[in-house]
């Protein structure tokens, strides 16, 4: 399988990338490393992405942020942060990456606990990943040719210690069960899903 | 009360006025009607409509909208839509208006069934409405001086027929239902609660 995955060296790429890549012929994307650069804020960066690798099998992205700060402090540009990165920027991937996908690919995006269990400063962050999950269940219901969506929510994860203090009560959760809800997207046949990985 | 009410002559926001306007300070916005025009999704236009209020008790936003298309003919602007216009759009009038809301103040955003039970050619509705609902329960937590932020999300409603086809077994909504629902936001007690009029 053709296996395109954007953030492949993030902190929970690095771990998708590592769990597929010796299965799959994996294609790694960072906006500043892998095998191609993108950057998936910019639609002509996506669409050149796309126009290199050509027809793929699998997208998985483990890419984009948000802006984490006070509600208080919070101003327009702040709040654009998350739209334009991991929610634009992902959706990006699904609206050109349709058409270049093989019959019953899928795409796998990713969006987190935010949406359903916020913490202080998060407000943006829980948008993006509210819009995220909202998204790949609209979507999946459109896509042709069997073709799959779905989003993997995790929440903070143990390979990201610097945010458990911003996550009071949060229990850090495990890479493994990550990477799991990645593969179980990538390789099974649900589709239309938010894989809570709580 | 001094209540701003933004879409104040659309098909839902007419009503809300109609229902609060006997018994509270009115202040009534739109693009290029009601008492004061503004521009949502532009921060320099919220600022100004603020500007111009001063200190106010509720705000009811019944304004935004986003693209309605299908999926495969979707591309990156037409996904910037809805989330100019009824996500950054609503976003900016909380971010603001924060800033000159009395304490115990409300804000009520509008958000749509299309997060959670998507029709064709909804995905970028979908999103929209999904952040909507997320930012609402994450900055109810971060508002304070008893400052309470809620969103109504109603399904097709009663009084607009033009859209019927387009859900196809979806029960239209009385607009009465509607209606109650900004008012339990507004004049009760809850926050962070995403009010389902389905």
């Amino acid at each position: 399988m053709k296996i395109i995955i954007v953030g492949a060296t993030g902190t929970i790429g690095q771990k998708v990338t590592a769990d597929l890549e010796g299965e799959h012929d994996i294609i790694k994307v960072g906006t500043q490393s892998g095998d191609i650069q993108a950057d998936i804020t910019k639609p002509g960066s996506v669409k050149s992405l796309f126009k290199k690798v050509g027809s793929f099998d699998a997208l998985v992205s483990a890419a984009g942020g948000g802006h984490f700060g006070p509600l208080k402090e919070m101003d327009s540009d702040d709040f654009q942060v998350g739209l334009n990165s991991k929610l634009a920027g992902q959706a990006n991937l699904v609206l050109t990456g349709q058409h270049y996908i093989n019959p019953k690919g899928s795409f796998t995006l990713i969006s987190g606990i935010l949406s359903d269990d916020p913490v202080y400063a998060s407000a943006n962050l829980a948008a993006t990943n509210g819009a995220i999950n909202s998204f790949v269940v609209a979507a999946a219901r459109e896509l042709e040719n069997d073709v799959r969506i779905n989003a993997v929510s995790p929440g903070v994860v143990e390979d990201s210690p610097e945010f458990f203090d911003a996550f009071p009560g949060h229990r850090p959760v495990e890479m493994d069960r990550v990477v799991r809800a990645f593969r179980k997207s990538v390789l099974g046949s649900i589709s239309g899903e938010v894989i809570e990985v709580w």
